[in-house]
């Protein structure tokens, strides 16, 4: 199987997440970074590039430069797809330049800054057939695609609720304004957009919940906190959820609970069971139902889904993780790709990964939660 | 020490609570009970009192009978107190005959179904100088009380957020109008109150905040729904608050939650760290702060404050459970009705136990999350 | 239903586990304490007694004394039963008194210091038919009796291993010589008898062990080890141990594993399934099996066995803990001398509590695994 | 920094571990495949190796042709080293063919059959000079690493006593001989060895607890045993063990234990504090001391030192697993190449990764452990 070739945005020396978008693209060896833009400071840009053993003819200073080389090269040279992996505000120029010349995107998420940027990223993706995926990582993990697959062919009967949180404590006090890179752009609205806590982490938890269950959200009830005096953003955010098939949601998200590391969590309740998946012991799913004792589930042992068994590469007990999940999102759109690249439909199973209306969705999700969080109304609608 | 001399109405064959009262307090020899009027039917509470050894005389099939007389007993054989452990809808008649007769209560929760019923109770009590215990009993943990100092001695810094919850499953399908008596009552408004789930256990979660915090809710944002379809009362509430001193909170408390058991559990975020308590893993306390490694606090071990070592009967590692916390709070109760006996003040460490005010504030609670759960406004101001 | 008298010896100020078996005693409130010498030292023994309301008359500064007064009472007034909660080395003289008197025994654990005292207290029970019970409490947890069931109903398939662990750190350090009066007892040969860790709580988990399984010991390899300077007996025990049907076990004992509290746990391995059970866990019980998912077992869920719902006394999610597993030991033996007086045969599920022949079998595995333990060969054979 | 080329040998089409291998060595991008001989079978090598996209030329069917033209091939096209990843009969003849011609290797545990073969291996690595890295991988995680710099920096005293345990039960029926490969040639003696679980995952065993303590082994008292009929290899055993500074251990290794996935987990006491990691949780460390309150380390956190951060790519909470520890050893060994091409030493926490040293004491501990297994003998001395 011949290696996808890319190029990434941003993801320079001293990025954080750059790496791992690398790291998951290798573990499996099918894509291979030939090109690059690393960072917005050219110098800085080129240096990384160097560190990453990129050719001096492919590694940019600015990513409209890249973009220009990539389109005069000929198609077995060309970039299978561009990683973006920047700070927010950068996601939907880069985005948009790329789909628009027909190039496969893979984008960080949150996707864009507006619903608007969505569009303008959709119509583009429209007209150039251009795959488009946003990483929503953990979507990645083999036990979540089980629970969506247990959500999705009923055994839990009709969902009534969902418990879903993201506690993270890092930001418990002002590290913004010292030497914190990931700190500073993620607390300016000019680089991560209107919302912090709930931009940056409540987005995966909303995902999270679309993905497993595919509710839709009816109406938004949000409160909003900036706990750290002088910061521009929230950085706790508490919401009640109606969903319209009449289920209930709380959705946590917040980065001043100290003692939280990384700590996405979610409870699935139906009528007939529920499930609970924590993202720091990731290779297991609990689930309860009505008739019998708990059962714990774990990735690599007997009788899960295809999908996820297709995300697995290690035995029971052999723990996969982060990086893992994160290729699975690679390698679901790498299928994809793959598929354009020769005309042909997706097979069974194959591009499991987050899309453009995901994306999309998630902007929108932060755009009325933020709404709700200014209104006196219970209840903001989905619109 | 003499033992205090009980009785008990309510408690007969089948319930289910009035037997927990009973093993609770005599787990330490402390008290007896000696006369009852265990069941509102009249042959069932008879049966019940002879099962329990009760003399004759003593052994009433109303509870205005008890009453009348003990009055007529002498000081030294008439009951120390009244454990009041019937469905809700009894406990403002029998509360407010005996603590207008001066009778010591202990009164089962939510203490009555309208504030202005609470009101009454006070006023009796004030004029009667009466003790009146309400068994939250969950305050009766050790490390729960332990968790109370760390707050209330600043280990935690500046209280900022507390996520309370209370997850059950049993109601997850219809079980009144069967044979389940707890059931029944419970989802009946004429002797449950108003509430349902936030009542039932909602107002724990409320009790368990405001004992370890003593936070005051200034706003409350509910959602609450009845899944089960015909049930009259809410079996799921969802909760966002806000507190004076700026804190949020989440509550939820939920009875259709499968594979919830007795899930109560708390988590409280201060500025220099936080707290981790859950009821079923009861001996336990996670302590996680701003500058060093989560610690695990054990029930019995070193370093815990005076009042959790007081509520501590076993080492560490051989655990204490529902009724030691249970028996703590008649311990603690009845400590003050020693003093009250003696005419004397409590001593440092001495009548720790959830009181009236407890019991007023959670009616209140009940209340007022009734009506912002039917208010189109999103803060529901305390008032 | 009467309650039970009981006398105590042992059990007075400053003891432990004398107040533990009173409160377990009381919980059901079956059991009444009318008499006791509750002390070696006779002015301890009588202000212990007059501390928890014993009659002058029933409140004796010596064992011998306790003994010819109930001989002296007629039989509505003699105690039912004594309960013996000295040092080890006293068991004996008392325990055999006792029960050659006919009056029924519940006497701690380890039983004796030797065999042959066994021995003469099983002639002692077997001429007067009194009952004699050990108090190896941990077999009173509810989830022990399931375990016990589903081992013995054959849902395991055939027992292959079994892995028995319970440590303790509190002797880590030199505590004996000072102020501890645990510490000092149960390092001293004179009153503990030939063994240390491994007689005081590896006991325990021989009899967990036998209790679920009825495997029979074939062979013991013991290594026994005093880590701590200065101390007479071993703190710290590891065994291989073989039983008849072919099982193979590890057991492991250790008082000096700083960060264990009273952390007995056993696995259980069948050739169908699994069992995992931890004390300080204690209502839960995990079952593996070889075609399904492991499962977790919770007290007072649906499909438990009719032992295991006799021993519970709150719903699930209520958690009962160390006390009411004693308690359960205590109601076994009750329910064993009511039959008794009653002259009649016990009925199905009464009666179940550790036996005479438990104790004595403990005895003798202290002293094979002693023997074992300064043995060169590598398999001390069960004799 | 140039990529470290590298061939395989084994690995191929079905196999389990090759592809771990390449996963791990891919993940940063510091290492590349050119060449292989991926089975023993020549046709199944050349296709497995087209699969890897492998030219032709340096595709081989048999693993000596391999060695014959990397030999023939420059410095700058030569492998820097090969991977072994065969079953364990074929790693002596390999690593020796390429150790003697001066090729650093990587070789899968246990090293070799017999300790004359390890010293074959050591004298051939003595002559050239040639790394040689055994991938005992448990021993790459980032909190092993902290473990090891506690107890050797003296945080937990004198290590007096080590649990270790290596739980598994995939082998709980008979598998071998039907179509699951891994069990065939795990159970084979002619392709795995004299020892079944012991040398398998024993081993494992073995080296973490070397590996963090550096503890010795004085004597070991081993009880093996076949519980599958039919099998030919032990498939569960249980030892004990004494240090040389006095110190006691358990180790036991087990393939029948039923809900064993790969249940790896160390306990480490001493004299000041103790240690527990579980590698199916890998990302924690429990520390508990004689003075505080027990700790949870996590990876990520601050306060973990230098050779634990160094082997960590994911902030805390993004869980980090087993292909990463495997990288890390790859990551060490590959420093210790770079340093020998370049004629350097190695720099300050270079070189982290089990020698060769580590594979023969591996061997040693296998035939010691058999030879106690057959012996009448309770103690089994080190030799």
């Amino acid at each position: 199987m011949r290696r996808l070739r890319y190029a990434m945005v941003g993801g320079g020396r001293d990025a954080f997440i750059g790496a791992v978008h690398r790291r998951a693209m290798a573990l499996d060896g099918q894509m291979e970074l030939v090109a690059g833009a690393l960072s917005s400071d050219p110098e800085k840009a080129r240096a990384s590039g160097r560190d990453l053993g990129l050719a001096d003819a492919r590694n940019h200073g600015r990513w409209q430069d890249l973009l220009d080389d990539e389109l005069k090269r000929s198609a077995d040279e060309r970039i299978d797809f561009i990683s973006i992996v920047t700070p927010n505000h950068m996601h939907y120029p880069v985005a948009l330049a790329f789909a628009q010349a027909g190039i496969n995107v893979v984008c960080d998420k949150p996707l864009v800054h507006t619903s608007t940027q969505a569009e303008d990223l959709a119509h583009a993706v429209q007209r150039t057939g251009a795959v488009f995926a946003v990483t929503y990582n953990y979507t990645g993990y083999p036990m979540v695609r089980q629970a969506r697959h247990m959500v999705q062919s009923g055994q839990l009967g009709e969902i009534r609720k969902v418990i879903v949180e993201y506690n993270q404590g890092w930001l418990a006090t002002k590290l913004e304004g010292g030497d914190n890179k990931q700190a500073d752009w993620r607390t300016d609205p000019s680089r991560s957009g209107i919302a912090g806590a709930i931009g940056d982490i409540g987005s995966h938890a909303e995902n999270l919940v679309a993905t497993i269950t595919g509710l839709e959200i009816e109406a938004i009830c949000a409160d909003l906190t900036t706990f750290v005096p002088g910061r521009k953003l929230d950085d706790d955010g508490n919401l009640l959820l109606r969903y319209t098939n009449g289920a209930r949601g709380v959705l946590i998200a917040s980065q001043i609970e100290i003692g939280g590391e990384n700590d996405l969590r979610i409870r699935i309740f139906g009528t007939q069971g529920s499930l609970a998946w924590h993202q720091e012991d990731p290779n297991r799913l609990l689930h309860a139902s009505l008739t019998d004792s708990p059962r714990i589930l774990t990735r690599g042992s007997g009788g899960l889904c295809p999908a996820a068994v297709k995300a697995t590469r290690l035995p029971a007990g052999h723990p996969e993780a982060f990086h893992e999940a994160f290729a699975n999102v690679y390698l679901g759109a790498g299928e994809a790709m793959r598929a354009r690249s020769e005309d042909r439909a997706l097979g069974a199973l194959e591009g499991d990964y987050p899309t453009l209306a995901d994306g999309a969705r998630g902007v929108r999700f932060i755009e009325l939660t933020v709404e709700s969080a200014k209104s006196e109304a219970k209840w903001t609608p989905w619109s």
